[in-house]
């Protein structure tokens, strides 16, 4: 399994009149957690926009179960636990830094288009390539993106 | 059933790179659709929070079907099919407006807090009362939520 | 000069904890209102985009009177007294509609820039069209812009 | 000079699709950047808040100069230059940060607000304490402050 950590201060615009983090903006959380599973895995989501492949998402799902406050640190915790063919799955969870409660988990899927077609594609081969080399850490000899990514 | 059509022009700030909705903006599209679904049923949220009641979501799902265009005319349909207990079911569609193509699907689950005490409560009475009445037309003599909340 | 009146219902996801509006939204405020008093003016935004012009931001100025509270319906009042030449000049109210009390005033500074070559151009001549069909009321016959951005 | 530079990286959901931020998030960007400027003085903004101040921003205006692009990380200087009254005044430039190509310019005034009884107030001691602290290195002795808050 791959599984990443990102960091996230809860801003004040962030939060509701109740005090706690209005539930859109945990959908903010996971794309930018995303964004930086990429790049960890050595793979920049804008470098696959460069080479023409666009990755909407079509299935999201939150489930929350403790709010998260004002200036909280957050973890959010992505996980990619198999190879996408048509589709990617990513697992999420959310929780707070200090203590490690689980806030929210969260599930995406993207899917993968071929912007100058514009017609839905199979997982290009570089994202595969990089995915699979974290998946399988025992095949990958320099090891970097266990840095960020550690394998279980 | 109760089902309610809410009505949203996309803005220019929803709209991503690709050109299109970006998909977070659906969660604030649904609820403001809710609010507007209760205040047509005659109970704004307003009231509920000056009662001391607090209705976070727990939980949220989409499925986006079809893109979103910039300034499209966006029909977003709340649909209630049964009385809450401690959770109360809302199911969305999202449509283009001039064509009624389905763009996309939700669910939002809510549940009830008593503020004062911080705990989670059963229906508030006074939802129960407006959504029966929504629910069981026939039982409804003055009709006034039919009007925008058209039973089926 | 050219007024046109927005009504928007303020939604939870826009309150911070003090209860009421964080200030960043009333951006988005004005970006909608421009929106619909160029619709108004019969030249929607989408038109000039796909004339292969947009009207970046250059600049926005904001001063905070009174705070707007949850499900307030506003007034956002767009005012254009001159016609622009490099720039668009716009300013802006936003009223508590019930009260007309003055919350917040805006200026919004507008360029023109040809997409095709990514350059500055002048304003283009649709748009000096109806803006000055609408500054110079009793030249125009058939009053149709009249209606919704009253010429004063 | 109070200076503190705040890092952030341009999310897929701040670009339009002209393909550069939206403007309006740059007033999130000064938000963040404000927050973690009082932090790193010494004084979290939610300390404030706990004593029952709070900081309502009562005016802003923003400069927008060469636009910013997916992905890129940028600088969110904020600086202070003098000591409160009734008012803080902050001063901010946001750059790419590879670069350091100036995008924008922005300010932000804030007020204090006694919570309780909803009154503005002086700017409260425990703020003037650090500003001064900061503002004047020579008579700091600890320095603490200094490391991420450059006097100049």
């Amino acid at each position: 399994m791959i599984r990443h950590v990102y960091q996230h201060r809860v801003r004040y615009r962030e939060c509701d009149p109740m005090g706690m983090v209005y539930h859109a903006h945990y959908v903010d959380y996971l794309e930018a957690a995303r964004t930086e599973t990429l790049r960890a895995l050595g793979l920049p989501y804008r470098e696959l926009e460069a080479a023409g492949i666009i990755m909407p998402v079509v299935a999201l799902s939150l489930r929350f179960i403790q709010p998260a406050y004002y200036d909280d640190l957050l973890d959010i915790v992505t996980m990619i636990r198999e190879l996408p063919r048509a589709r990617l799955f990513l697992d999420y969870e959310v929780r707070r830094h200090e203590t490690q409660e689980l806030l929210a988990t969260g599930q995406v899927t993207l899917c993968f288009v071929d912007r100058a077609r514009n017609r839905p594609i199979r997982a290009p081969k570089v994202l595969l390539d990089v995915l699979q080399q974290a998946l399988a850490p025992s095949l990958s000899t320099d090891g970097q993106p266990k840095r960020s990514c550690l394998p279980k």
